[in-house]
């Protein structure tokens, strides 16, 4: 099930000069599966990646942070599922590095330049030989217009490939997320810009509020446009490429929640009237992993002081609970925290039947503003990760 | 469904000298539903409360506070379900005090002698008339063993009653925990006495996280008894009244986990060799809260990467994955972050097959221990939780 998510537009995913995506199933987990991916970038090109806060990552993310560390230009990427290579220990770091090494000899790299991604089942030994057994077969399908097969190569959960057009990008609930462009950009500038892109987008979305040991999101500018590089990203070229970059994130973002395990509905939470953006981040994240509030959206049932008991608890210490106010899209719930008199439950019902569903809170407190995006809590997402294994 | 949890045997919810309750059906939310408990307490008790941190407190709660600053002797509780009145305002603290006012007047008290207390569905308007309406057949009805009518009295999403004896208490889900003792304790030991028993029991459990606006916890201390009167906590008779008391306490606050909506699992986070208690307890809590572990016990899937994910965004930011060992029951499954190499797929379903499980993180950093009770998330959960108004 999933909320309006229409499948990628094969004639929006534009190749992007300077990287060639080659998949093949390597057996990973299952058989006849596509399961490996390596993106080959071509030399000239900045990299920047942002990576799971997690205190348990994967041994990808970690040998990615040493690569990148080297300053070595990123020539590769080595992506694959049914196995996130977590929780592995020193084994796991052993065969990652393995299969970056494997790939770095075939072409000619040091393995310093290429950045490894897994994911799938966490506490499983990497099958690092059925990688390199499979790293020609991906090379051979080497193109540059293979980015709908990569989306779909890296699906786990997924129900459908994720990759939006203008800038291309794949991604997967267990977010690992790719954006390349052909700009010019300062390899200064590119962890800044691969930072507020995540900030903008995989920043502010959860299904659940689990993290992964995986989480990665990286950032590619081949550097083969032809106009003159981007130094500063507040210039007017600067802020042009970002605009245009984080609208494919966010929808990218979204498209992660709209096809959360089990989603039914598409829920965006906007805090404002707070003194800081991260307090009303935190509120909209509490209201956001409200098991009750995320079944009640669910039910389509406007049982909306859950959503008031979430705010209550999302740890603001000196939060007067006579501010506040909500909205359902544009039904005034409660007023000074209290239940709005003319507020007719028919009102709020007819709002939670939509699959996309506005909460607009408001503390009442200062003038800063922030946004999440969310699902519902279905049966069908107990399902979907009770059965994920097997 | 809940987790082996046996109905309460009457024979072993003694009467309290010095209380008396009584029960009706008020048609509060529901017809023929007992939902109205009143608790006359005689003159001479010592009375405290611990309540919701949750900024978006009930009016009741609200009352509450100020009822027991005053300092007047506490001399009844007057309790409904169907109705939380919390999201209500001004008007629900108006409702609320004028049941009070009700109450005390046919008993010839003042209004802050009287604690209320509220539970069911918020952001409703308190039919504070039918309550009142009710009081009198409740004040008919009041006996001193009717504990176990009481606990039925305050279900709500309970699918059983939940008292023990010893000391009595009656409790819900939505976590209204009464417990009464004919001990004689000084007036000034009660609100640590309250603290310390809560801090042992109710704030270590926990089924979804949702923290209520209405949660409660009373203790009543008759002073009937002909013992000399406890002055402080740490002494001989002291000590032995908080352990017993305890333990009654803790049975029910497991007793709530084990009725959680749809629990078919009962888990015991104990989280060790952590600097501090408190992060230990945070740990504990991020496990018992993550939805992704939460569906995997439901499902009895080993999938133990889940867990070893939620220890690492647990909040602690200089932790060391390679300091970590996870226990299943006595089956050793990662060591040093990593999955310990003897460790069996068999052996880890075999335990997550039981209806009873306890997890055992050492985060291999200090001596601190702390442990916390939950249940799985199960379909049951969604069903009961998207139904409840219903």
């Amino acid at each position: 099930m999933s909320v309006h998510l229409s499948p990628p537009n094969p004639a929006e995913l534009f190749p992007i000069a300077g990287v060639r995506i080659g998949v093949t199933e390597a057996g990973i987990r299952k058989a006849k599966r596509k399961d490996l991916t390596v993106v080959l970038i071509d030399d000239g090109a900045s990299v920047a990646g942002v990576f799971t806060q997690n205190r348990f990552c994967a041994a990808p993310v970690q040998l990615c942070r040493e690569h990148l560390a080297t300053g070595q230009g990123i020539r590769a990427m080595l992506i694959n599922t049914g196995n996130a290579n977590a929780g592995t220990g020193e084994d796991g770091l052993r065969r990652a590095s393995s299969t970056c090494q494997a790939l770095a000899g075939r072409l000619g790299l040091s393995k310093q330049q290429v950045l490894p991604f897994s994911t799938g089942v966490i506490m499983e030994t990497l099958p690092s030989e059925r990688i390199e057994a499979g790293l020609d077969a991906a090379l051979n399908d080497a193109q540059p217009d293979h980015w709908l097969r990569a989306a779909e190569a890296i699906m786990t959960t997924d129900t459908v490939p994720k990759a939006f057009g203008a800038q291309v990008m794949i991604n997967m609930a267990t977010m690992l997320g790719f954006m390349a462009t052909d700009a010019c950009v300062s390899p200064g500038l590119m962890k800044q810009l691969a930072t507020e892109l995540a900030e903008g987008s995989f920043n502010r979305v959860t299904v659940d509020g689990d993290t992964s040991t995986n989480d990665s999101f990286v950032v590619i500018a081949t550097n083969q446009a032809t106009h003159a590089p981007i130094t500063a990203l507040d210039s007017p070229a600067g802020q042009a490429l970002k605009a245009a970059m984080l609208d494919v994130a966010r929808k990218l973002a979204q498209a992660i929640v709209r096809d959360g395990e089990g989603a039914t509905k598409f829920i965006t939470l906007q805090v404002e009237g707070g003194k800081t953006q991260a307090e009303c981040r935190q509120v909209a994240y509490a209201i956001a992993h409200s098991p009750l509030v995320k079944t009640a959206f669910f039910a389509s049932d406007p049982n909306l002081g859950r959503i008031l008991a979430a705010v209550g608890y999302a740890g603001i210490a000196d939060l007067d609970q006579t501010g506040i106010d909500l909205y359902l899209d544009e039904v005034l719930v409660a007023v000074k925290g209290g239940r709005n008199p003319a507020y007719r439950e028919e009102d709020g019902q007819r709002v939670m039947k939509q699959a996309e569903i506005t909460v607009r809170v408001s503390l009442g407190r200062g003038n800063a503003v922030d946004t999440v995006w969310t699902c519902d809590l279905s049966h069908d997402y107990v399902t979907i990760n009770a059965d994920y294994r097997s």
